[in-house]
């Protein structure tokens, strides 16, 4: 590793090339047992996660995975399959394969579908922990389709009234296809904050601002010390996220015959030889022909020109679209790499060890 | 009227029966020139909104389509219609009618689509301010499907770092039947409050809590008394809020063709006599055929049960469904009959007064 001087920004980070983050992704996933198109599935979407900064969910979940791989919690040859479908839906038993492999082929069955009817709808069973949910939206968008996608999760959230946990954290992602612009990007949990905000500040000593979590008894806390043993993390907005993770947990879930709530089994925390029987829930809907028109893209495009032109706040430059900050990171990430928190480091060095591969060579 | 005095609660408020508030709503929108099926959609909607005791969407606003609807920019004879389709989505031109009308016609094709191909969108052109969206997401769950339904409107709500409105309040619901239970039920706007909250703590003549409302610098304000001239509401959950909001513009609004943020004319302010031009959205899932086990309905129940064997927090009685409340004041309603708050009250004395109708006869 060097650590080179930037002009004006004094020592840097070293930075890892995304190909080679991708890369070693890859190389780990296929010595536990991937095929190499799965393993390359697995890492470009971790790799793709962590250029949009959304490190929480790239390549440092690569060391779970590899141990729930290798434990049986994950079949390593595990295949999606089609179980049931109709015009514009089709039901996935994911076979236990690693999430993304599942929902690259549901959110590909959905755009194939969508393609024939205008929207389809492609529910997920017996599949795991997915990654970022925006990846699989940003299959449509690439494909000019409007993409959304979601999944459930192992309670972690409150509900308004709740003592402790009652849905997961839930995310839910849509990408929506523009012309000259990016597509507009939303990758969101239910939760008012993620856990790894309570974590940082506990880490810094400090208090946590109102409506983050409740103690044990329900009552609101400022004390991210009771994190996450003895708190909860609240839904965002109140009942207007718990209302939204029930949407979510229904189509992801309850539909799906996937387990919900409480049967989903923590993928990091519970028995790695176990399946955790996430589901998920992919949509994708054809703009172009629903629209008619032909200028789809270019309406989005007078949509987030609007917002960029619209007065901003005092003390601040201007408006941001959403997903505009994860497509100046990913620019960023394509043309000079990557540098990667400490934490992910740590975890991607537990992952090299555990299965053979180094890591920090990677890195300049 | 007569003030009756219940055993234990004092003086009462008079009381309407239910059939007889959608008379009312119904004779009044015939006198401006509804045919007797479209007075009877509008009324229902409105007085089962009522029922729910979402009284700001409800008969409140009958006032406002009325003098609409006389003045032309709502067409008393206009008809919706499929100007697109496919297998499983429909654009409809509302023709400018009353948007109770277009988004009840539009449900029920997306309803009849989506038991065909299992998921249906349809999207909705030409319209106009439609009242409470959960009206046509529970047609849905009446028959059996989930509903969900959407419209953008004239900007009202701010984006983070914004100095003012960038989107409408846009309307979000959806309806997931159960079998023993009423089905859950969501109907919210991605503003954090509604805009009555602050008017209300403004005549209180106190402070509104954090987080609601910008002042037209952009800062958080806690003065109710700069709203609406001088601030803005919030995006419930920040950029959350606004990303859904975003997403609820572009299926109703971009996709459509219809009217897209500024280029809605607010409803109730704006030139009566020129149509508004808002979109919506409607999408229907048929659970039971996706689901295919034929259990989908007790799965819900499973869920309802277990949110309400969940722990409450100190001082909470026990959790709550969404749509719970709004299902015990429905039964309640359907029974006892409604008493309504002061503000629609007024607004329904108005209403009378513009067509010569009496309604303060019809409160016992």
């Amino acid at each position: 590793m060097s650590h080179l001087a930037a002009p004006g920004h004094g020592v840097t980070a070293p930075v890892i090339a995304l190909e080679d983050l991708l890369g070693f992704c890859s190389d780990a996933l296929k010595i536990v047992g991937l095929s190499d198109a799965d393993a390359l599935i697995g890492a470009q979407v971790l790799a793709t996660t962590d250029a949009w900064g959304i490190f929480t969910h790239g390549s440092k979940i690569l060391d779970g995975y590899l141990r729930r791989l290798r434990a049986g919690g994950l079949k390593a040859d595990g295949r999606p399959r089609v179980i049931a479908e109709g015009g514009a839906w089709g039901l996935v038993d994911g076979g236990s394969a690693l999430g993304m492999v599942t929902s690259v082929f549901a959110m590909e069955l959905a755009i194939a579908k969508a393609r024939q009817q205008g929207i389809a709808y492609v529910g997920v069973n017996n599949s795991s922990h997915f990654g970022a949910a925006g990846y699989y939206t940003w299959l449509a968008a690439r494909e000019g389709l409007i993409g959304i996608s979601m999944a459930n999760d192992h309670p972690s959230v409150a509900a308004p009234g709740s003592r402790g946990a009652i849905t997961g954290s839930n995310p839910i992602s849509y990408a929506v296809p523009a012309k000259r612009h990016r597509p507009m990007f939303l990758d969101i949990s239910i939760a008012t904050v993620a856990g790894g905000k309570v974590y940082a500040a506990r880490e810094r000593g400090e208090l946590i601002p109102d409506g983050w979590l409740i103690d044990s008894d329900g009552r609101p806390t400022n004390d991210a010390t009771l994190y996450p043993g003895s708190s909860t993390l609240t839904p965002a907005a109140a009942h207007k996220g718990f209302g939204i993770a029930l949407l979510i947990e229904t189509l992801s879930g309850v539909i799906t015959g996937a387990g919900v709530t409480w049967g989903i089994r923590n993928w990091l925390a519970d028995d790695q030889s176990i399946a955790t029987d996430h589901g998920a829930a992919f949509l994708a809907v054809d703009c172009d022909t629903i629209s008619g028109s032909g200028d789809f893209t270019a309406r989005v495009d007078a949509l987030i020109d609007e917002i960029h032109a619209a007065p901003p706040a005092v003390a601040t430059e201007r408006l941001l679209v959403p997903g505009e900050l994860e497509w100046l990171r990913y620019e960023r990430a394509m043309s000079e790499g990557l540098s990667l928190p400490p934490d992910v480091m740590r975890s991607l060095r537990a992952a090299g060890a555990f299965v053979g591969l180094d890591v920090d060579s990677l890195f300049h």
